[in-house]
């Protein structure tokens, strides 16, 4: 199923040197700085439970798919928020998925699956009806096995670092767990403080007097609540967190002055604030991060422009993050403009931008920078981790802003399994944008080896400060 | 003049495998769900007058780029609505269209002309100024004759089914014709309410009082306004329809209550309502064909985005459709929300998206689809419905939607010699997009014969419900 | 250094028809319709200083892509506003240039340097730290001698005309000498009248009053200030001028009535004018200059949508031109329909557009130009102008507004010694593109022929006008 030269030019001599770049990257260990997978797995280390829960429940990828075509959410197992009946066997679900897994023809999940059915589990026929049964005993038997087991298959991975990503809220107990075991592998945390920086996320107000009750600070207060985040930060510090994680609706950040800020935070937490404040204040608190972490070194991430939850039926049915997120059109050069203004020059700051609007690769995020030494550019995100995301963000940025403005691969991904097939296609796929530069001469092959080990592991460690 | 070989990628292995994958789909019958072929030839089945009244006069892709080059339509032959003088030899017109035909270098047109006089006519050679009254006298010639009528070139061109397009206020004359004279063509209609729903529309108020005289409803009155349209599209089902169609200046929806549509639909009628309204009332008018569609299963077509008569000279001279509308950037994210929150989630309703705005492929529309059942994307139309126009179409927007979200090809064209020429470029375009999933091995050859004569065939005829 | 290849695609077919095209244009003279290089070079063809003078100090594209990764400014010699102290060694500037030559894999920078390295200097191996002083010397030594004078580099370059860009405010000396001088060298000028178009630039006041004393009109009234620039425009006519050029922040154009104008031009002159009356303004004088360019056949153009000076603290440091203009969406539909509607089908008027935002290209650019006689598109500019700039230029622009609406290359450039590399850039790209037409047979080859030569050549004379 898995073809050795799989996302190679088909030209000879293109393919020759597409190998010879791939071998020399293809067993470096993996470097994971962005992602979801669950701390908990690795602390507990127990089973994974069954092939659907392991690869179709939790995956947005698959069951957004399967329902553009009909199929009902209930009927891949996703839980309703009211307990309303769903799927529990979990056999009629990979049932279900195989039957469709024609509609991933030419998707990168289908890239993903074929490469751990192989590599995993050593199915190396296409899954459909017809062998979905024995594929799922096979797995099923597999991930009872000790060799299956989150720390194991963590090691069978080469994974070198991972980073999950945590809110201000959660204890990280799990990072604890992880770290009083023992076990070698390296799991460090990233603060994601959305739940107590966005006045829209679900039970703002709550989070607030909650993140006040763990730092012990008065965070109804404005200078409490920017002390808690300095404690928090430090506290994530402790376990291990490099980077800082941001999912704002837009890119747009703020330079209010201290008293401006207190007062819109008061108006925010009275709950009674427009939606123009709520921007504001989401704005504003980009600012004070980039600000903390000048003092604190964590690398900041921004992921601006996903409009969550953009089917109001689903949500209420399903809940958030069930596969109804949808891209919206992202402006930098002026959101980012106060930010900039302040620390854009500060090479000790590294901002890393994402993006789910290619139109800004070439106007404005290679421009930004190309120019500006504090910002990086994130790898390609979400829809656009695939061949031709990654093709076209390398053919749209790489002219302006070269390859040292950008800082290698984020699987940014809870399908564990799914990890080594991700980083191996983008490994190849840089691979393959090398060897087109190779092959027209417009880089050395000798150079393009370097950049190649670059894009695969050097780039992410130096970023991230890992 | 044709290479067998056109358009299929050059390296030797690729374009084996495009060769058999087109050899696979090549005579399929043309299904061309959408178009605007008038149904008054199948219904006389006249003659056709001659090469540039075939050819050229009825062509905007033709005129519009010879005008940029400082042709003027009058020299065309395009009717001036003031009656004023124009050029009437047609042999004058097809010789002026010879000496610029090498303005359409590297254009689809150029494709979709060689491809008709080869095919239809047997002529090799490139058109130029040297052969231009040689190809003038043998098209001229075989257009007198019988195997050039309508008919017999709608068979010859194997087509199982076409849809004209027509407004509501059109009795569909034709189209009782065709069916009367027992020709077993399948020619059916499509509704195309602009006329009586846009109220920028020229003659709209007029329009709508007519639309209750056809029907015999109070169309002044918003309940037997709606009603005329139930109505009236019952009466396109039953000569054959399947679809609708809405051209309008962009993708707004709207959800209003019933008191507040009747209040904007008197307003809108009384003729002096704001921009802003008028683009409200085509916003409402969306939620309310939808709703029907919901009810009479006629499948929904949007083809938003084109800003109609940019030109004013021109307008004044020659009126609409003469080759000055110009694209405008097009949301879809937010303007469509208000219909989608209502009818996104009927997995019985097909609402088909059409853009001239590429950027909404990866951003919005791939998404959009990607989730809604209701969603399905249209093919790059007008200005895309070329090459490059497919490539981007399906690198861009197949990686989250996949192949089974989109639902063929139309040809949307009321040049008829063209159409097997749009449709054979299509297939071959998609056959050379799967040769590079092939050829990189991101899908399996089997796999590509089966998606080929899916886009190809099977799809418009699913989606259409044809 | 240089592969004779470069740039063309590697399929051995394909790169055998690259050659033969590029053949047939490889040596044709350079035509540079717009640019930047400084007259007084080849008015007083005086030594270039040195190695870092000549290459790195004036081009912003090496010091931007040094300073996105912490390269201060000073230590490349870029001259403080405030006369603080920067690297006056001109050895240690290109030593650190040298050092830091990786960063500029995959960009254009790297094609052009090695390109003017190996052939002006011989020099054949890629720069780096280890060769540095070494490069240095040889560059340095080749400086002093006549054959790097700019008149000998000029003639060397086969350059058969190039055009400078000169402020209204400049008494063009320079062009006097150069004329007076007898040398055979066709140096002419553009006006540029930003300085005292646009009421943002620095010191727009006191120069439009420098406006009045230098043509002797009164320039603080309308009329006057209008016959200025009639007059101005004449008096760079008899220097060669075949063309304007306009720097906007936008492609905003209007047409006010003549008070009302003249009431907005006291407005902005008073200096107290808002925001949207300075763009106004700009806008106004868009629709002037095409009016005058109408009675005086100056060719048009306007280079709209960049931020200029985005970085607040550079601005301060060093000035305008310092690397930190950013690119910005921009519109031309809308924007232009002003200017359009007045003008857009004078057939005897050029308007050359250019943008720096590429996704209007297919949707904006390229349908105007394929349809306004007065349209002409401008070839991809500043972080466009390299290899996958150019090929998406075409790719995006061709199939809608074919080769003819638009106008070849421009070198855009004060890099004096990168010109022949960019032109041979552009011929190569070119050249592949028409490749890849000519291997899946959209294009005939004996037609490529043609092509590539008015590509590289013919339309630049022909729609400047030189």
């Amino acid at each position: 199923m898995l073809h050795p030269d799989r996302l190679f030019p088909v030209e000879p001599r293109a393919r020759k040197i597409a190998r010879s770049l791939y071998e020399g990257v293809r067993d470096l260990p993996i470097v994971s700085p962005h992602g979801h997978t669950d701390p908990r797995w690795f602390a507990e280390n127990a089973a994974f439970d069954n092939p659907a829960a392991l690869f179709v429940i939790p995956d947005h990828y698959i069951y957004r798919m399967l329902y553009s075509q009909g199929v009902r959410l209930e009927d891949l197992g996703l839980r309703r928020l009211d307990g309303g009946e769903v799927e529990t066997d979990p056999r009629k679900i990979w049932r279900r998925f195989a039957q469709h897994y024609y509609l991933f023809r030419g998707t990168p999940t289908r890239l993903w699956l074929d490469h751990a059915l192989e590599t995993l589990f050593g199915l190396t026929e296409r899954l459909g009806p017809g062998n979905a049964d024995a594929y799922y005993d096979a797995i099923d038997a597999a991930l009872k096995t000790a060799a299956f087991r989150p720390r194991a298959l963590f090691e069978r991975f080469n994974i070198e670092v991972i980073a999950t990503t945590e809110s201000p809220l959660d204890p990280l107990k799990s990072h604890k767990a992880i770290r009083d075991s023992g076990w070698a592998g390296r799991v460090v945390t990233a603060y994601r403080p959305d739940a107590v920086v966005d006045p829209d996320f679900a039970g703002f107000r709550e989070n607030v007097r909650q993140f006040g009750e763990i730092t012990g600070e008065d965070t109804l207060n404005w200078r409490g609540y920017l002390e808690a985040h300095r404690q928090r930060r430090a506290f994530f510090k402790s376990f291990g967190a490099t980077s800082t994680d941001h999912g704002h609706p837009s890119a747009a950040t703020a330079d209010l002055l201290a008293h401006e800020a207190e007062a819109l935070f008061r108006r925010v937490l009275a709950g009674d604030a427009s939606t123009q404040d709520k921007e504001l204040f989401r704005a504003q608190m980009l600012m004070e991060m980039a600000a903390m972490s000048c003092d604190d070194g964590l690398v900041m991430q921004i992921h601006p422009g996903s409009w969550r939850n953009h089917n109001p039926s689903l949500f209420a049915t399903f809940g958030r993050d069930t596969g109804h997120d949808i891209p919206t059109r992202t402006d930098y050069v002026q959101a980012l403009k106060p930010l900039l203004d302040r620390f854009g020059n500060h090479a000790d700051l590294t901002l890393i931008l994402f993006t789910l609007d290619e139109t800004a690769y070439s106007r404005e995020l290679a421009p930004l920078a190309g120019h500006y030494p504090a910002l990086r550019l994130g790898p390609p995100w979400w829809f656009f981790d695939s061949y031709e995301g990654m093709m076209r963000f390398r053919e749209l940025t790489t002219e302006t802003a070269g390859f040292y403005n950008t800082v290698g691969f984020n699987d940014d991904t809870r399908a564990f399994p799914s990890i080594p097939a991700r980083h191996d296609v983008a490994r190849r796929v840089d691979c393959a944008y090398l060897t087109n530069l190779v092959v027209n001469h417009r880089l050395d092959e000798d150079e393009a080896h370097v950049v190649a080990r670059d894009l695969a592991y050097r780039l992410a460690k130096r970023a991230y400060k890992l």
